[in-house]
């Protein structure tokens, strides 16, 4: 079985949007505008043309079976508005998921946004994610370590304000996978410089903290091969060493895992051969961030089960590690 | 010949941090002191010693030759006080560089830092630049994407705002390194999140930009090995795709460089593997970010010229251009 572990939910039905932009609209007139969580209305065939043709399809034509689904990560915007904004928002996102799974209850395993916001307590996100695991099934979580949308307004993830969320984790036995939202910092770009500089900041965020001595059942998946971690293995293994961190794998690889959201088969190959295979989870986050077809391969560049199968270094085991058995480690509330 | 094209004085006397001191004191009780250039007293004979001990043991450890040397990139502090204590800060750092050089003409080659400073038009630093290379020998600049130190408060690499020193860059032949210097920014780490971003970043701002159309001569050195970018090439080749900037090679590559401070050998293999040779010039950083040794090899992590070495597929012609003739081409002035 090979298990997808990074999907998102970005050919949403147009009522989605408009639905947000009516948050929009609201906060124009009224940045303290209190929303409630209405409706959406979209139906099941909808939802099920916009996934059968899209994810589902593409699930089959690249022979893969299962994929841990979440809501479209650049839409999250947890800078957009009030706590209220984020939680109606968040709320109806979280639901869609759970519609698509159980149309297609074979394919997509749920896992939530958060109602993060800034200036908000973490706890209004430890009831979501109670809401979602508990009556719901999702399996695990989408936390975003910069609401502020590419200020960093918020304190690292190794201070106190994020422990209350970390022990719902740790109750609930689910991971996080750490993902920003849409930046709108002039000077970020939401896919490229953003996505990867969050993968970077947060691990060193939390290689540079005590929530692994504090939680060492806790479990993060750094999406995007880890930004630019695996490629500067040595250099954080330096620093760490530098820093009196002590030894670097030892440090952090019982919590840290790494996706292989890496569009070429040269950096997957470096990720393969510097981070221990127990710790990389396969992904593709299609349909996402590169919707193109590469003319040097003449596959899609996002096709990332072709560059695990082309690894020349892999056994049958270790490939199987990485296409299934460490997403259920990783996931115990995975049942498929 | 080995030339090594990042190297910092990073191991200056201490008068070179008494005198940094006292404009901090002085800013706490004015942040509009108008700062002097003054005079810090530092015998040729201390010079010598802080070199002789370190960088210059450290080359003829290792073997290289030159080493392409500028003032140290933390202590650049853009965002420290007003234009004033920038551009004294900034003569004196250039000055104690000129000097370095003049003491070991064989081993060392300077690069200037810029006194850029918030709210400071450009052109302050086209001066300084003039001033080093014209007067003072210099073969190149280190230039600050972000003087805030981490907020990016400035514009895009691409913005108008950066053109006139860029045709300054065209008119004297010189390249650029681009360095930030220090974070000031609560959530972000120097020599990690901070570098490794910050390279990315300008990565992003210049792939984006219209500045190798409009300077088809301009020449960068993109740091630490490219930050995320030669780990993400398929993801950067994908997305220029689909954004209808076309081939990313085609692109950028004939005015992006990068440099080999990579601090392992599986990095340096995907580095030398992904960009093509002519695009890489040998660097070290030493002695900089990360000063231990691994461990696994029983060398230092920064000892980069041993995993060039140690790369199995380089040719000679091509390991010469990436140990040379690359930074010959890159900077045209280097006279060794």
């Amino acid at each position: 079985m090979i298990i997808d572990c990074h999907g998102h939910y970005t050919t949403t039905p147009p009522q989605v949007e408009a639905y947000r932009n009516a948050q929009k609209e609201a906060l124009k007139s009224d940045p303290d505008h209190l929303f409630e969580k209405g409706h959406i209305d979209v139906s099941d065939d909808e939802i099920r043309e916009s996934i059968a043709q899209n994810q589902l399809k593409m699930q089959q034509d690249r022979g893969t079976d299962v994929t841990i689904f979440s809501p479209r990560a650049s839409w999250m915007g947890h800078h957009v508005g009030n706590a209220s904004t984020s939680q109606a928002w968040t709320e109806q996102c979280n639901d869609l998921i759970r519609r698509v799974c159980d149309i297609f209850p074979d394919n997509f395993v749920p896992v939530c946004q958060l109602p993060q916001s800034p200036l908000t307590p973490i706890e209004t996100s430890s009831a979501e994610l109670e809401r979602c695991v508990d009556q719901m099934g999702f399996v695990g979580c989408n936390l975003n370590p910069d609401p502020s949308g590419g200020f960093w307004h918020d304190v690292q993830l190794g201070d106190r304000y994020w422990y209350p969320f970390y022990e719902k984790m740790v109750e609930l036995d689910v991971p996080a996978m750490i993902h920003v939202s849409g930046a709108c910092h002039h000077s970020l770009d939401t896919t490229t410089s953003y996505y990867l500089g969050a993968d970077t900041t947060a691990f060193v965020h939390l290689m540079s903290s005590d929530v692994f001595k504090d939680f060492p059942d806790i479990r993060f998946i750094i999406p995007h091969g880890g930004g630019a971690v695996p490629y500067h293995w040595g250099r954080f293994r330096g620093i760490a060493q530098d820093r009196g961190l002590g030894d670097l794998d030892e440090r952090v690889l019982n919590n840290i895992f790494f996706d292989t959201c890496v569009y070429h088969q040269d950096g997957i190959d470096l990720l393969l051969e510097v981070i221990p295979t127990k710790n990389i989870l396969f992904a593709s986050e299609m349909i996402g961030a590169v919707r193109g077809i590469d003319p040097r391969t003449g596959h899609h560049y996002d096709d990332t089960k072709r560059y695990i199968d082309g690894n020349s270094k892999l056994s049958e085991a270790e490939r199987k590690m990485i296409f299934e058995d460490n997403a259920r480690h990783v996931y115990p509330r995975l049942q498929v």
